[in-house]
This record gives C-alpha cells, sequence and structure tokens, in this order.
C-alpha cells in the first residue's frame, strides 16, 4: 500500500497531517518581513509559536498582537484562528463539498468523527449547520459589538469595523487573541456580553448546538435531548457556577482582579473569570495578579476544558462527568454506570480514563519541563501548561520570546490539546481487530 | 436493629470505629505529663497529632520524638507504630483469637478484607504468618542493627537495644519516626542497609510475603505466582529504578542530598531515596533541601505508594498498574484489559478508577487548604499533602506545632490514606443491591 493511501484509509493520520501542513504555512506567512508592523524578519520559535497558537486557539500571545503584527499578519492570524475553529478536518471537507458537490468516504469519516456524528449521510447537512452557525453568531456578535465600540475608538470606523471582525471570530472561536494593544474592554457590559455569551456557545461543541437547533426546529421538548447535550449541559453549568462562587468568594478582596468597589463591576468580572479560563482566555491582565490558590483553582478548571468537538481544549466535561460517574457508581456498589437512565457504554468508561490519565501525565510532563527550562514556579508552571493543553489561552508570563524551549514546550501541549490524545493514539496504533484469545479472570487487590 | 448489630454486620464502620478508639486513646495517653520529657501537659493538636502519625505509621513527626517525648511517651509510639502497622483488623481479631481461641464471622470478614484474602478457612493460618513474618522480620533487623548502633552509641548497651528495637519496629512497619535527635545514620551501611532492607519488604503488602513464603514452601516457580504478586513486584521494581535513575540525573549535583564526592556514598543516599518516600520516610534531613522538580516527582511517587494491604499507603502500585493498563488497552484499540495472560476484572478496573480520582481530590484539596492555612507554596503543600496521604512520613515543614489548622488537615489526609477511601465508602455508603433495572445505553463523545 502506498503512502497516500495509508494516510487516507486512516483517518487520525489525515487529520494530523492536515494540521502540520497548515502550521508549516501560516509559520512561514507569519516569518516574512511584511508580516511585522516594522519589517523585520520574525525568529522561527516565535512565528512557529503564533501559528500554532492561533491554528489551535489557544490564543496565548509572546508577542502583542496589535503591536508586533501588520495588518497583513494579523489577517493571516485571523485566518487562523477560522480555520482552527472550524476544525481542521471540517474545514477540508466543506472546501472539497464546495470544490467537487461530493465527499470521498474517508473524508466523510473524517469529519464525522470531528463533528462527533456517526452517521455519514447528514454529514453535508452537518457541515452546512456547523458553518452557518459559525457565522451567524459571528455576524451577530460583529453587530453587537459595533456601537460600543465605535464608542470606545471615538468614532474612527475602520478600526472599528476590524476590532469588532477580529473579536467576533476570537469569541466564537475561543481564542484570546486581542485586536488591541490594551487588551479587551471587559469593564463595559456592551462589549463584554456579547464576547462572553459567544465564547460560552462556542465551548459548549457543534454537536450540542446541532442537537439543541435541531430538536428546537421539530418542537422537541429538552427531554428528548441526546444525552451528550444533557451531560455537557448540566456538567458545564456546575463548573460556572462553581468557578464564579471561588472568584467571588476568594478573589473578592483582590484589587488587581476586581478594582472598583462597584458589586455590578466585581459581578461582571467574576462571570468573565468564571466563563473564560475555560477556553477564551480574553482579558489577561489580572491572571497574574491572582492568589496561589486561585491559580491551582484554574488550572483543575482548564484541565477539564469545555464541550468536545467544540474550540475549546482540555479532557472535555464530558470526560469529566463519566470520570466522576463511575466513582459514584463504584462507591455506591453499583456495576452499571447510569445517567438521566442511560447506561455509559463500557468504551467510552475506558476511553475516559485513558484521556484522562494521557492528558495529566502531559500535562505533569510539560509543567515540569517548563521548571527545568526556565526555572519558575511549580504553581506557574502548572497553571501554563494546563492554559495551553487546555486551549485556554491565559498564561501567567512563563513563555517568553527569549525563551525558545518554552516556547516548543507549550507548543507542544496545544498541538496534542488540538487534536486530541486518542487521535494521536489511534494514529500511532495498528487497526483494531477483535480479541484473538480471551484470557481467563484474575483478581487483584487494588486501593 | 441496634447500634452494635449494625456496626458489626458492617465491616467498614467497625474498622473505623476500632481505629477512631485507638486514636482516642493514644492521644489521651500522649496528653498526659509522664509521657512528654519535660513532666507537662501536650497540648491537644501536638498529641492528636502525633498519636495519627504513629497509628497510621506515617511517622511525619511535629516535634523532636526523642528530645521531646519521655521513655513511656516513646513507648506508647512505638506500641501505636506496631498496632498500626500489623492493620487494625488484623490486630483486633489476634486479640480476639488469642482471648477466645475462635473468631466471629465479622471479624473474620473484616480481616479478611484487610489482608485481601477472602477465603474465611484461611483466616487463621493467614493471621500467624502475617504475625510470625511481622515478628521474624523485625528480630532479624534488631539483630542486623544491634553491632553498627554499638558502635555509634559508644558502647552504650541500654541506648543501643532501644534504639535497635525502636528502628526494627519503625523500619518493617514504615513509619519514620526515628528514636535519635539526629536522625537516622544512613551515611553508615550497617544501619542503613538492614533498614533499607526491611522497609521494602514492609512495603510490599502481607499478600505478596504470603505468596511468596508459601510458594516457595510449596517450591512453586515464580509463574505460578498470583497476578497480584506478579504486578505488584513488576510496578514496584519500575518504580524504584526509575526513581533510582531520577535521583542520580537530576540531584547528582546537590550538595545537601550528596554532601561527599564519593560515588558509593552518592548510590547509597540515592538508593535510600529512591526506596524511602514510597512510605518509610527516614533520613529526613535532605528533603527540604531538593530542587522543586524532584518534589513534584517525589509527589508523584508517593501518591502511587507501595503494596496493597502493606504499612504503606498512597493508592498503592496495583491500583496504577490497572490504570496504566486500562490505557494501554484502551489507545491500541482492545477491549479487555489484559496482563501475565489474564484479564483483570471490571469491578477491579472501576474501583482503581475511583480510588484513584477520590485519592486526588483529597490530596488536591488538602494541599489548597494547606496553602490557605499556612501560606506555602504549591509545590510543598502538594508535597506535605501527598507524604501525609500515603503515609510517606517526610516533610518539607508546612505542618508546625504552632499552626493547629494545618496538623488537623495533614492528620485528616492520614486517617484516609491509612483506611483507604473505599472503606470510608462502604462504610457510609448502603448494602450493596443487584441492579434492579438496566438502563439502555447511549453513546456521548468523550475527549
Ligand atoms: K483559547
Ligand atoms: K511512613
Amino acid at each position: 500500500i502506498s503512502l497516500a493511501d495509508r494516510l487516507l484509509t486512516h483517518p487520525g493520520r489525515l487529520s494530523i497531517l492536515y494540521f502540520c501542513v497548515l502550521i508549516a504555512l501560516v509559520t512561514l506567512l507569519l516569518l516574512l518581513p511584511f508580516s511585522t508592523h516594522d519589517w523585520v524578519f520574525t525568529n522561527f520559535p516565535v512565528a512557529f509559536f503564533t501559528a500554532v497558537s492561533a491554528l489551535s486557539t489557544c490564543g496565548i500571545p509572546v508577542v502583542n498582537t496589535a503591536e508586533y503584527w501588520s495588518m497583513f499578519g494579523q489577517v493571516v492570524i485571523l485566518f487562523s484562528i477560522q480555520f482552527g475553529g472550524l476544525g481542521v478536518m471540517t474545514f477540508a471537507s466543506i472546501v472539497a463539498l464546495g470544490v467537487s458537490r461530493r465527499l470521498k468516504v474517508s473524508q466523510r469519516m473524517l469529519t464525522a468523527s470531528e463533528l462527533g456524528t456517526t452517521k455519514l449521510s447528514e454529514i453535508k447537512s452537518v457541515l452546512t449547520v456547523v458553518l452557518g452557525t459559525s457565522i451567524i453568531a459571528e455576524v451577530v456578535t460583529f453587530t453587537l459589538l459595533l456601537p460600543e465600540l465605535f464608542r470606545v475608538n471615538r468614532g474612527q470606523i475602520g478600526r472599528t469595523l476590524w476590532q469588532a471582525l477580529f473579536y467576533a471570530v476570537s469569541a466564537y472561536n475561543n481564542t484570546g487573541f486581542t485586536p488591541d494593544a490594551t487588551g479587551l474592554h471587559v469593564n463595559r457590559w456592551g462589549v463584554g456580553l456579547p464576547i462572553l455569551i459567544s465564547a460560552f456557545v462556542g465551548t459548549l461543541g457543534f454537536p450540542v448546538v446541532l442537537n439543541i437547533v435541531q430538536s428546537v426546529r421539530r418542537r422537541l421538548s429538552p427531554k428528548r435531548w441526546t444525552l451528550h447535550t444533557k451531560l455537557t449541559l448540566v456538567t458545564t453549568g456546575i463548573l460556572v457556577l462553581t468557578s464564579l462562587a471561588w472568584f467571588l468568594l476568594v478573589e473578592w478582596g483582590n484589587v488587581a482582579l476586581f478594582p472598583a468597589d462597584d458589586p455590578g463591576m466585581k459581578l461582571r468580572r467574576a462571570l468573565s473569570a468564571a466563563v473564560m479560563p475555560r477556553s477564551a482566555g480574553f482579558d489577561i491582565s489580572w491572571v497574574p495578579e491572582v492568589t496561589p490558590e486561585t491559580k491551582v483553582f484554574m488550572s483543575l478548571l482548564m484541565f477539564i476544558g469545555a464541550g468536545s468537538s467544540s474550540t475549546a481544549g482540555g479532557i472535555r466535561v464530558t470526560t469529566f462527568a463519566v470520570i466522576i460517574l463511575i466513582c459514584g457508581a463504584s462507591f455506591t456498589g453499583h456495576r452499571d454506570v447510569v445517567v438521566f437512565r442511560r447506561r455509559i457504554p463500557r468504551r467510552i468508561q475506558m476511553t475516559a480514563v485513558s484521556v484522562t490519565t494521557a492528558c495529566f501525565a502531559l500535562v505533569i510532563v510539560g509543567a515540569t519541563s517548563l521548571m527545568f527550562v526556565t526555572g519558575c514556579d511549580f504553581v506557574d508552571a502548572v497553571f501554563e501548561a494546563c492554559s495551553a493543553f487546555s486551549l485556554g489561552g491565559y498564561s501567567v508570563g512563563v513563555a517568553s520570546a527569549g525563551n525558545p524551549s518554552s516556547m516548543f514546550i507549550l507548543a507542544g501541549e496545544m498541538i496534542v490539546g488540538r487534536l486530541g490524545p486518542l487521535t494521536i493514539a489511534y494514529a500511532i496504533s495498528r487497526p483494531m481487530a477483535p480479541e484473538p484469545i480471551r484470557y481467563p479472570q484474575e483478581n487483584i487487590i487494588v486501593g
């Protein structure tokens, strides 16, 4: 079998190949002088890191986006975010669909696994909804942002349009890049709220948005939503509320996070702090100022991440929910893992455990490497590794343009965070085969 | 049903009750003036912490054992270590066996679960082996320690005998208490090696020792050892070798850990550093001097811990092995979790996942609480929480006699570490029942 055939028959490998090609392309564009404000050649680590950060929709900046890159460079970054956000495979399929009006089976399967649906016949309509939802969400956010940004920019129309577009794309795709040097104007509801809602919808993931949109169309009650939608919404809700409570309780007196003595302002900031770390990462000015305890809490939150097949990373909320459900079943002496009157299949349980373990190992190895390379604190290293892996976009400044090793470590975390450990594991493993021998069971003592 | 009946029919509850009574008793004895060197009343947190630390065989000291406590106090501590090491239930059963020559069924079941055997008829012979192995191991260690300790103590016979006894009990039971104010004389092979080997055997756990002893008696080849024995030995071996490599590579230049430029001395220290953190915790002088990276590594090692039903804690090596095996099976596309040509039962897999998750949550909550209470670094808080939970006995000095809250947090970690999250979960849960309804399966997307 030729290399091309082997790649095409193996969705995981193709997915990784596409992503690598995109990274190479964007890195090349960013290296060139016309991508920078000062017409200089960017050094390789900075261009590579920025390309990975944008394509993975992570958004950790290593240089100031608005000041370092030229308009061309910023357009490249914006396109990278949009391509990364739509999903590498989804984008490839959309292009193929537009070009040939039909999809190869291998590409359909790929897109299907990316979007979390298994019915090949549904792919075309799914792609339409994905692209449609993205465009609608971005246009709505863009429109809502215009009036307030117009005021902030004191009537400069070109600047306002560009910032609104950049924020709209960046928010829905959950990337933390900001088009202005001072960071996000989160202290105004007019800018903060549309971005917050757009980012939150983006974290749910296409399968959830799709399911809700279809259910509303068919006038189905929420009880008939899929198990995946229910589990994602409930877990997300619990995580956001816990997070909101944590910020209001622990960081109430933190002047850097809550500068004014205005309760409305505090609530706005806390809401933003509760929703954003899970994937968006706007408004990063206050992050290095939080207490170490909050850094630990945020690291855990980022590690859990957001919805499956969303623009956000982490082990995903459903993975976390399955682990908790296994604990619940085990500690109450049940054999079946049951939620919302449905059993979680055993294969899904094994996947959840292995994804969590692999990601935990990745984050710990990444954090320890960062400590070796930069000499930073453990808590900062964990925060930065979790943020990169979960595509969170926050940073406490461990990676710097002067330390290439630290940038490569974080870029590695982002790539795995975007592609997912499962994709990579499947790509390097042989195709699955039925068990040739079933060995006898033997008990061991654990715990 | 009366309270006594409900306790007796529920092994987990009885186990917790026994342990609480022992803690209360030892705390009371240590509170009294004749337990201290200076004939003063010890304050409650210090007495409680020392009682829990000794009974759980953790061994983190909050006062200098040899200088603060009187001979009576030290004898109380020594007995606590021995009772804690034999296992609360095993000890209770031995007493009952000695008194009445027969065991109640509930007590047999309890001891069975403690020792990891399920055949009730074997309990008596198991108890004999447990007690016998303990006594033999301690007498051998005691004898081997005598000549070198005699030299160290410059011929003081009483002092030598007492130190040898204390070390022998403390080593096999994996408690880090030392009878001399200066700490362990690990820079001499004559003292270091017997303690090291005794501690290592103690970490394997009674079921492994029992299985090997029985196999040798019956002249069975190692191939016919139980799966539990094989898995424990292999995982332990890998962990110790990894640990040894880490200390030699990362800490080679650390003057506090390897003071002399003598390779033999360096190997001895590295060996001790590789074996001890997993549960024994002797020779603590160098611990606060290691690099933060090594603290992270040691925390992971302590979290994994040692063998099931051993005097050491942690999630146990078999639990860790099962998690890794699940990952291996999942990433290579296998449905069965197979090792040494045996399938790991599904119930064991669920137990391993839930124990690991619960213990991880416990350690993180403990570490964050320590940060709130003492204002220490995250890395130190994690180290101390892991050490307490895994009954490791090392300390970087986060808990101090002046901060009662920190002592109570660590004591809580030790109690859970000793009893195990499973015991506690079973104790508070209702008795298991067969599943009344089997709900239909539904797929979700994870990872
Ligand atoms: K992001
Ligand atoms: K110990």
